[in-house]
Formats: structure tokens, C-alpha cells, sequence
């Protein structure tokens, strides 16, 4: 009998019993996700948001295995091994190409992270390996879950929707590490009101309020965690730096900078053995050099980062073309470039989707609904927006008063 | 009124009344515990154990902020602010001189944290700016307190002794973020069970199950967590990744290595800036730097740390001097030169010190007796000790079964 | 120093720093409250459902001892000794009133259980002395702020309300007997989003989405647990066995019955002390000997709340008369009289109430706002109904196949 | 496909997927259980401790579900259906012979309620049927395990032994209701630990640790809870109460009491029926009704339990023989009969007993030890006693000071 049992702060024992999982989760490319964090730099706003892309992914696979468990039970889904065993690596691998905090890595680079995930599965030779040991088209398959081709629609559906074991797992880890219990929700009824018809996954009628309590959750985890402005805040400040690393780098001036980053922030035919050279230790090493940089704009944000003295988040409205051509010349009036300094960023609370997306129903009487159709609490999930402003907390509070002042009337909506 | 909480997994809030300390929290040197983990490798085999000294530190802060509000309506102590001042920042701070992976780290380098903390006290121009903004003796006085100099014997009981709020933190963060139910203990009971009389620190004769319970749940981490084989293999590892590189700077053999590290190996005069530049990600990086060097050797050891192939654990006694040297030449022969590759390691699991450090009870009527006296269960925890061996996986699992064979017939006692 | 801490699985500890506080929770008023349960026949639904009005009313105290510290520091209230003992006691008196199984009690009665709170408070000699040991106002006081007369407008909202210190305990006590995580919110936070201004309570404007947390929590409660159609059916089993019973007293008939349980179905002229006497184990005793009953009606409907044979409920629309006339017919033709075993229930989801009610939200520039202005999902909360039918299972589940149909006929909306 | 899931506090959720123990569940001999407390008078002590040993049944099940999942992985045990259901009905059926404040109700009677539970099983007709559906050996079968005839070893050993599913699931739901973390243990890993070999069950030497921590919650949970002085002076009160009921039943003085309790305080001859009617509501109405009874002794014993008035207990050594006598003739010169006012009690802490009942350890090379063998820890746990003595709290406090003083000085060993 094979055994291999971790221990989990959210699911108690993490457990594998297929040798294949195993010897992936032993794959350098899915070891490097502990050293990326699971939530970026969150971290700088709740202290505890420490937890890694690593232990998510053996979270996500974990409720994977529980899901396939209720549904094997449940309606005889999956009736084959090699079934399972794609719906259990889908979700052990679904987060393999994601960067050094990953979403503003991504905005400066232009490339998604899901490209990354399908490289890697198909292109990193160890990984490679143990995925052809079940045959030539495992890793095929893999990225055609990933990609949400329609050959697998229940896998594709547990994987990667608005009801998967991805946010499962993600939501209640996050919730625990951070310690808010906005996250919360019950995972094992959860589980339980899943079915499969047809290959295509439902939600039973019955479990209406169960499913409502996971979406709530989620909208919570995103306007008290996942948006927090002092997080969207830090993000920038990252953003920034390596905008500013970019822009020298791309004026051919020389800055201290690892191999790998180089070469990403340049920009082409990265390979997947680069790729996978980057992690947040190099990010943050990176950081360390340039904070002793001679180029005093990036000395200056890097080591901001570093020592936690972040851009202050200002929310509301989008700011005229007037007004922001004024904080620009004050920016620069105070010495900090607004380029880098001055910074507008729109984030976006997602709703609930019903477009090709929707969650849907499944009564006693075979009956199919949307769950919109039957929640008014759902109904009122729909996206919106929080603008903000980030700048220097040293323009609000400037020993020269009165220019601390003019930022204070040209940002603040009231006195 | 001055308020700043933060939320943290373990006392549910942190709370922040007085803006000394807020000052201290901002400061770079307590910013940087961010990239210390408090479990230094143990996250390789607690895969949730990514929370940092700097979480710690704020919870060791909350702790003594909750001892001194149950002393002050006990037994009015402490009566006066700079003396509460005195208690919490040493709390803060009594983790500043950890460097990475900090008990391997002192190994090698042969320099206690303490000493490195006391430096940072003192000389680190930020954080001695704002503790000479109490008084020109307050940052004296704090080193004082953690040399237990017997000048706040009451401060020095509460912030180092077999019953601090160092340990009542860790203990439960460390269960919390691996998930195990062993470290947790009656927190605010067994705050309830301080009191202080001519300033020391004393515990209430009825709460002696509360403090065997307490002791206990301190066993248990040792055995399960602390000195788990896989985090000591891991440990080694570091430490060998770190002899080797050592080895050949001393040998003047140039590798790439980030400057703060070279000064630190090379060992002397280093200055407390450049102590402070060094973290994990710092560490991390050099191993990404060294997995590609052209010393073998270093290479080979970096690359099994990053992708966590660890060495295989050997629980066994010690070995006889002709065992050692036989399984030298096996692992020779087998091309891992054993320096690096084959470590004995005695791992120590305290027990109740009695000596100058017990903890004596409190009963109504005035009586006093060492803890130890009372309980049978606290005197079974005497220091202990496990032998083990470290080396690769691939000297007990060789293509070559006869040499396999012959390294299990010296490393294991029985067939 | 007066102290007495009782160990709580909600709170961790209740502290009492006041004697009058501990001497009214020895009083037999409350602690008559130990044979009350908290949520009725709940447990029937729940088997962890056992938790009681005591623990609930220390719960409720001590939360309103954790929101008075707050309110003291943020704002200096309450700033005077007996305004805070009457915030604490009302807190931990307010449910003193309550009867076995209440709120059934209630509707069987025709009598609210605030009035006998009041009259046990005004009226109870133990307790009064008490309360007239602070002066000979403080009772009266007590029921001017549990019947919201206006005198004191923040511990009446503190006391009751829809953000008031009886909820904030309930539902985290529901919640953790049951088992479910519907119930929970941010408890610290949510305290800390309280402000006095001119004796009236507000909450901070930017602890919106901890408010809408709560009220979500309470949602969920009430839809899963609260109005759970089997606690429910419980319920209506409990009325038809109290109102079979007074039928046949009011009918000269004579059974046997508990001399206080007679009294209050009697319905005249009940003396506190009388009142006093009843709690759940009388009613169970009164159900006990009424399952051997002469009168089968009574005697069955006894028996099956004692073992459990509960009505079955069934969720549809209001019945039509014909449908309900024939129901009525088919029940008594199976031998199940209907007055006492078809019954229809309407239950209400409360909604989030703003006439005269609503929680004012306070921003930082002394905006005020109702919650509902600025949340669209406290909106949503409007109050809705429930209907369902109860009857025996035994009608669905007949022997008599063709009888059993013609029941599905009537009381399923499809077939 | 038979699914039922109940939502339980410690467990999650608790799953039945044999009808045949969901029918079980359903009898009355096990929904009596609903209406006796797990822990007796505890909740005297402990405000939380109001669950039921219905409750702890369905838990033990529970528990017993995990266990049989996790052998029938491990080792193939158990492999069939029928040895299956004797195992989950044994771990749902071992407390049906509890009376009300069970082991109270033992002392006082004489009779263990392990004998009831047999006659329970093999007399009960209901529940008989239920057995019988099985086959008619099922419930001799039954009782043969409950017996520990050693006929199912295994079986035997889970049910009830020193690591049996009843304590694991006792401990944790005792220390969940009670609010303490002194019960805690890692349940899944300690499942985990069992094994069975020749229909015998073993722990595995690696999980040594796990089974310390279990046994020493169970110590603490002793010390702290089970053996609180003030439950055992609840426990004391309710014994005086009815021994002063029997005293008069046996003198021919006629009291008010339930027929039930009557029979079985004459003591002779009761049947399963009449037993079945004791629970803890029937015994509380009799305290009500004993609480106006014309005997004052009876009438002032019965009132302090419903109003919480307990007995004081002094923790100290064994009274000598003139103490004794002297504390009797002043509680009779203060009012308070001796026989039914001053009770001394000894508890006993149980410890590990390695006799005819030790846990074994099983090794990697098939090597067993006794567990006192290998843990120094477990050595320690020798059963020890506690002397208690029990009095009103009028007589350590009377109006009269010199009293008081003289009780005082014979009952305190120090001033």
C-alpha cells in the first residue's frame, strides 16, 4: 500500500496514495512554488499571508481527491484511473507557471501565467518524464484541461470555474494564514452538493445557501483581503521597481541584476529552464542589490520595498486630466519622479458570472436553473470598480506644509 | 488616542497603544525578521511552516502586552511606563540578530544571535534613534534585560526563562502554520497564573497542570517538530551547502556570492549594516548562484536544497569509530566525498531546568517550591538525546545493490 | 481584587471584575436558565444544539464587557460606575423571561417572555435585593432599557438592536454547538467598529464590510439553522402536544400534570415564583407522563417527541382551501385527527430593517449614512416567508399505497 | 446509494451509509440518550458542558468509521460486512444502559449501567428487532464484545480499551463544550497508528509520540475536568439527594416521586421499560418536586442543586478518626444533618495500566514492547488519589465567627 501523508494547517492530513502524484509533486518545478507566495505581497498588509503556491497546490489537490471521493460515491464519477489521475494532476499542477508575485510580474511582462503552466508541462524535461510514464498524451491532456478545450468538461469544470477546488482551497487557506474569518466557508457540504451528470458538473437545489456562503466568502476575501489598498499599494511599488529596471535596462544602462530576471525583463524567447530560475528569493535579492543601486530612483523604490515604507493608498474617484497633471508637477516639484512615484490603479471586485460561466442548479424534478436566477444575493455580485491613487506618504506630509497642502486639495475629494 | 491592530492568525488581534513601539515595528532592522522564518528549514517538512520571525515577534509583543495588563491588576506591576516600555520593546525585539536559517547559520559562523541582537541594539543608527527617544539609557538597559544582567529580574524572567512570552508565542504559531495540535497550550490561563512579588516572577500553586501542560505541549514540539530527521537532514544540508562554500573561499578559489554573505564567511570585523543585509532570500540566492557553479560539489548540494532531494535520516546510536571510517570509504567509492555528504548529527531535546532557572510555585499560603518538586510528570522531562546519521539517499538506493547493501549493513542495526 | 473567570468555548474566558455581576448570576432567577435551552427544539435538528440560555446570557455579558472597554477608550463611555453595571447587568439579564422550548411557549401562552423578564426583575425578591443593593432605581431602570423607553439610548442599542451585544453572542454560540460555520463573523473587529456620539451608537463607516459580514451571518443562521423545516417541525409537534393539553384541562378532563405547567396553560393570574418553576425538564417530565396518557392523542403525540418520530415537513405554497380541506379529510380518515397533526407554519426570514431601526454608518468627515444607503447587499435582506405543511410520515408512507398517493397528490406540487 | 450526514461540532460531519445503523440511531433506547449529559453534573462547572451522550454515541461511530476506513487500507480488516456492523454498532451502542448523572446514579443503586446496556440490547424489543434483522446471533454478539468475552479481539480492543473509540471521541467532545484545549490530541494521526495483525490491534512504534499526547490530554483532562472539586461536589450533592429520597422511601415516608425513579430506588426487580424511562429531566422534576417536600433536609438539599448553592470542597489529606467526629458534631450543632451534609471523597486519577490491558507497540522489524516500556512519560501516569471533603459553605462562613473559626481549624491544615 502506498502512503504518503503531509500534514496541513487547513486540511489536517494531506494524503497520497497513487505514486504518480507523488513523484510530481517531487518535480523541481513544483518544489520551486515554495518559493513563491501564494498571495504576493499581501504579506505586507497581514503579516501571516506567508503560505506558498506549494501548499496551496497540495491544498487544491487534496479537495480534488476529497471531490472525486463524494463523487465516486455519488454518482460513479470517475469509473477509470486514468481519469483520476488527470483530474488529480490538473489540480496539483494548475498553478506551476506563475511567477515572483505573480499578477504584477505579469502586468509588466505581458504574458499570462497559464501560458507559462502549459509550457512548463509540456517543455521541462523532468516534469515531461513522469507525466509520459502513464502514456505519450498525458500531458496533452493536461494542458487541454488547463485550457479549457471541452474534451474534459467536468475535470475542466473542478479545475478552473467559479465553483473548483482551486478557490476552495485558496479561500480557506488564505482566511487561515492571514487570520480574518472572512474566508470561511463549509467545505465538506460544499463538496457534497456537487454532482455529475453527463460530464458536466451541477450543484444540487438543495444546497443553495452552501454555495451562496462560498460566493460571499469569496466577495469578502477580495474587498477585506485581495484588494486591501495598503496590498494594491505594495503591488505597484513592485511594479514600479521593475519598470524602472526595464526602462535603464532598455537605455543600455548596467545595473546589477540575476541572469534570469535579465533576461525576462528583456523580454524574449525566455526558455522554461530560465523561466524557472525566478522565484521570489531572486526577486527579492534583486531588490537588495538595486537598493544600493547608483540609479537613486531605483535605490530609492527598492529599498522602500524592503523596508516596508510603501506608497500611500488614497481611494476615489477617477481623477481629472486637471487634476492629475497637477500631482504630477507636485510630484516632481517634491523631487519624486511621477513616473514612478504617482501612481492610479483601477482594481476590479469580481462578481458573479453567468455568461458561459454560470453555475447551475439541478432540483429533484430534474429541473435546471442558473443560481442567479434563484439568489437574489447572487444577483447583487456583479463586478465593480475602487479607484485609487498611490503616491509618497512624504507628499502628504512634507515638512514644507503648504506643498503637503496642495497634494491634500488636489487628492482628498473633501478638506 | 494612539491605536494601530494588526490581524494575526494566533491571538486573533494585535494591538498597538503606545507609538514607541509602532516606531520600532516600522524600523528596517525589525522589517527584515519579514524574510527570517521563524522554523528556519522546517517548512521542508511542515510544508505550512513559512511564518516569519517577524510575525513571531509581534506576537512575543502582544503576549507581554496581555502579561502586563493581568500583572498590573494582580499585583500593580509594572507601576510605571518606562518599565512597561522596557518590557515590550525587549519582547519586540528579542529576535533582531537572527540571521538566515539562523541555528545553522550560528554553526558555521560560530557567533551567537544574541550577541548579534545586543550589537543591533546598539549600534543600528535607526532603531537607537527611536529608543533615545525614550532616554540616552534605554536601549543600555534593553541589552541589559536580554543578558538577563539581573537588573529587571522581572522583565528578564518574563522575556527569557522556561516560561517567556517568547516560547508562549512560538509554540503556538509554530502548531498553528504546521498544522499540528501538539504545541497548543491554555494561553490566557496560564497568563493568569503569573504573578510578581519583589520583582520576580512566580506561578500560582493552583495552576501547576496549567504549566505541566504548557511544559508538555514544549516536549511534544521538540519531538514532532523541531527536531523532526527531515528538518535536521535539512539543517545539515544547509550547513554542508555552507562549509563547502566557506571551504573554498578559504582556499581562494572565487565563486559568485553576494558580498554580505563573503564578508560574514570570511568571518571577521563584520559591521552590523552588512550583518543586516543578509535574509533567506539572500541565502536562497546564493544557492541559485552556486546550483550552477563549476565545484561540483557546491553545486550538487545547492541543487538538492532547491529542489529539496534532501539526505536520507538515520536514527540509529552513535557509530563506532570503525563504522564511521567504513562508511566513509563506501561513500568515497560511491563518489560522495563524505565530508559533505556523510554528517552525524546529536540532536538534544531539553528538559525542565531546575539549576538556576526553575520555576517556582506560589501557594496561598506563602509557601514557595520548585515546579519540579510537585510534579512527577515535569521531572520525567530530563534532556535527551538522538543520534543520527545524515547522508544521500542514493548510498541506501544504488543501481550498484551490492554496494547498497553493504552501506544498509553499517548504518542500520538491524538487517 | 475581585476576579471570577469561568472558561467558555466562545469567548475563552468570561470575567467578572464586579460582585454585584457575579452576585446576580447566583441567583436562582438565572441560574434557572441552565434548564432552558438557547435554541428550543433545535436540537433535534442538531444534536450539538444543547447549549443553553445561562451560557448565553454570560456570553452576552461578557460582550458587552469587551464593547464597553472599547467604547472607554475610543470614546470615553460609559464614563460613570452605574451606567456601566447597567449595561452589564441588562446584558446578562435580558433573557431572564424566557420558557421551556420559548418561543412556542410563547405562542402557545399569548404571552411575550420580555414581559415576565420585566415582572421576574421587578418582582423576584432574590434578585431584587440584588439590584436594590446598587439604589431602589436600578431595576427599574433595568426594564425602562430592555422596553427601549429612550432614557438610555446606547445601552438600549448595546442591549438590543440589530447590532447589539444578544446577537454578536448567539450566533457564535449557535454556530460552534451546531457545528456549522454559517454563524460566524469577525466578533474583535466588529466591536471595535462601534462609536458613541451624544449617548447614540454608530459604526464606523469603514467597517462596512464587517457589518455586512454579520448581518450575512444572521442570514445564514436563520436559513439554515434557525428555520431548519425539521426544527420547525419540532416546534409544531411541541404546540399541538401543549395545546392537546390544554384542550382537554379546559374540558374538565384530568390528567396528569406538573402544578406550574397547569397554571400557565390555566392561563391566569401565573405569579413569578410560579413561573420560576418552569423550565425544560418539566416539560419533558409533563411530556413523559403524557405518553402514558389515556388519551391516545395526547399520548402518541408525547411519544413521538420523545422518541423522536417528527412531523414531516414539506416546503410549498400556501395550500388552497380545497387542498387543505382535503388533507384535512385524508388525515382523519387514516386516523390522524387534524387539529393536532396537519398543521401549516409561515416562517420569516428577517431582512435587515431600516424604519426606526437601521445601523447609521459614521464617516470620518461626520457624514451619517443608513448601512442599507451604501450596501446593495443589505439591501437584499428584505424580510421572506416560508410556508410548509406538517404532518405525520406515516401519511406519506402508508401501507395503504392508494391512500399514501392521493396524500402526495395533495401536498406536493409535482408529482 | 444510502447517504445520511449529521452536522457534528467535533467531527464535522458525521456520515451513516448503512441503514441498518441509521435504524438503530432511530430506536428509542438510543434517543433516550439525547437526555442525559456525557459529563453528569459537570456543567455545574463548566457552563458549556451541556452535551448529551447521544451525541458522544453518534461521535464514537463516528470515530469507529474512521478507524474500520482506515484499517480496511492498512491491512484488510475488518473483511466483511456483518463483523463490519458489529463493530459500528458496538461503538454506537456502548452507553445505552447510562442513567441520569450516571455514575452518581451507580453508587446509589449498585448497579453498573455497563449491565444495563447488555439488558438493553437483548431486552429492549425494538432495538431487538432492529438486531435481529441482521441475524439472531447479532445481538448476543453484540454484548459478547461489550463484555470483552475475547471473541472479536479487535473489535473488543476498539470498542474499549485504553485507546478506544470511545475516548477519542470523549476527549475531544469534552474539552470542545468545556472551552479547554486540555483534551486535544491529533486524532487523525493517531488512527492512523493502529493496525491489526492476528485480529489484534497494535500502534506502530513511529507514532509512539502520538499516543504519549493522547494518553497525557487524558490525564489532564482528569485533573482539570473530570475530577474538578466542584463537580465532585455536585456529584456529592446529588448523591445525598437521593440517598436522603431512598432513606425516606425505605423509612415509609411518602415523598412525591416519579413511578420510574421509585422502582428503581426500592431497588428490586426493575425492568428494561421502566429503566429506559429514567433520564435526566425525570430526575431534575423529582429535584423539584423533593425542593418543596415537606422533609427539609430533602427539600434544602434539592433547592441547592437548582440553585447552584454546592457543597464547598476542601482539598486536603484524610481526616483522622477525632476530626471527623469533631467536624460531625459541629455540623449538627450548626443544623446540618452529618450523614447528608459532610461527605468525604476520594477520586482516583487513573493512570496507564500496563496489566492484562497495556497498549503495544508494534516495530518496523516486528518488535513488541509495552508502551510503559519505551516512554518514561507514560510510566509517570500511576493511578493517584485525591481526598476531598464536602460541607455547605454556611458552616466555613456562618454568622456565628466562632464556629466558622472552630470548623475552619479542624477542617484547614493550615491557618
Amino acid at each position: 500500500m502506498f502512503e504518503k501523508v503531509l500534514k496541513d494547517p487547513v486540511h489536517d492530513e494531506i494524503l497520497f496514495d497513487d505514486p504518480l502524484l507523488w513523484k510530481l509533486v517531487n518535480t523541481s518545478a513544483v518544489q520551486r512554488l515554495r518559493r513563491i507566495r501564494q498571495l504576493g505581497t499581501s504579506y505586507m498588509t497581514y503579516h501571516g499571508a506567508e503560505h506558498t503556491r506549494f501548499a496551496h497546490s497540495l491544498g487544491a489537490y487534496e479537495t480534488m481527491r476529497r471531490v472525486l471521493i463524494h463523487l465516486e460515491r455519488e454518482c460513479g464519477w470517475p469509473n477509470e484511473h486514468r481519469h483520476r489521475q488527470l483530474a488529480l494532476a490538473a489540480a496539483l499542477l494548475h498553478d506551476l507557471g506563475h511567477g515572483p508575485f505573480s499578477h504584477t510580474f505579469e502586468s509588466i511582462l505581458g504574458v499570462h501565467h497559464e501560458l507559462w503552466t502549459h509550457r512548463i508541462m509540456l517543455e521541462d524535461e523532468q516534469l515531461r518524464t513522469v507525466l509520459d510514464s502513464v502514456d505519450s498524451m498525458f500531458a496533452k491532456d493536461l494542458v487541454s484541461i488547463l485550457k479549457k478545450d471541452g474534451r474534459f468538461p467536468a475535470i475542466e469544470a473542478l479545475v478552473s470555474s467559479q465553483l473548483d477546488v482551486d478557490r476552495m482551497d485558496y479561500m480557506l487557506r488564505d482566511a487561515l494564514s492571514t487570520g480574518v474569518s472572512y474566508g470561511q466557508f463549509e467545505l465538506a457540504r460544499l463538496i457534497r452538493s456537487l454532482t455529475v451528470r453527463d460530464d458536466h458538473v451541477y450543484v444540487k437545489r438543495q444546497s443553495l445557501h452552501t454555495v451562496e456562503q462560498y460566493l460571499l466568502a469569496r466577495y469578502f476575501m477580495y474587498v477585506q483581503v485581495y484588494l486591501h489598498p495598503v496590498t494594491v499599494g505594495s503591488d505597484v511599488l513592485v511594479e514600479n521597481i521593475l519598470r524602472r529596471a526595464r526602462d535603464l535596462v532598455s537605455e543600455g544602462i548596467s545595473i546589477e541584476i540575476p541572469g534570469a530576471l535579465l533576461a525576462v525583463l528583456n523580454g524574449k524567447d525566455v526558455s522554461v529552464d530560465t523561466y524557472l530560475q525566478l522565484d521570489e528569493s531572486v526577486l527579492l535579492y534583486a531588490f537588495h542589490q538595486w537598493s544600493r543601486s547608483d540609479d537613486t530612483i531605483l535605490a530609492d523604490l527598492a529599498d522602500r520595498f524592503l523596508t516596508r515604507r510603501l506608497f500611500a493608498p488614497i481611494v476615489r474617484d477617477e481623477p481629472s486630466v486637471s487634476e492629475w497633471a497637477s500631482l504630477r508637477t507636485m510630484a516632481k516639484a517634491m523631487g519624486f519622479p511621477p513616473d514612478y512615484y504617482v501612481t492610479e490603479r483601477v482594481s476590479t471586485i469580481p462578481g458573479y458570472e453567468v455568461l458561459g460561466q454560470g453555475l447551475t442548479l439541478l432540483d429533484d424534478f430534474d429541473g435546471y436553473s442558473d443560481l442567479s436566477q434563484v439568489s437574489k444575493l447572487i444577483r447583487t455580485l456583479v463586478p465593480s470598480q475602487e479607484h485609487r491613487l498611490f503616491l509618497p506618504k512624504e507628499m502628504l506630509e512634507s515638512d514644507n506644509e503648504s506643498l503637503s497642502k496642495r497634494v491634500h486639495s488636489i487628492v482628498f475629494l473633501r478638506p
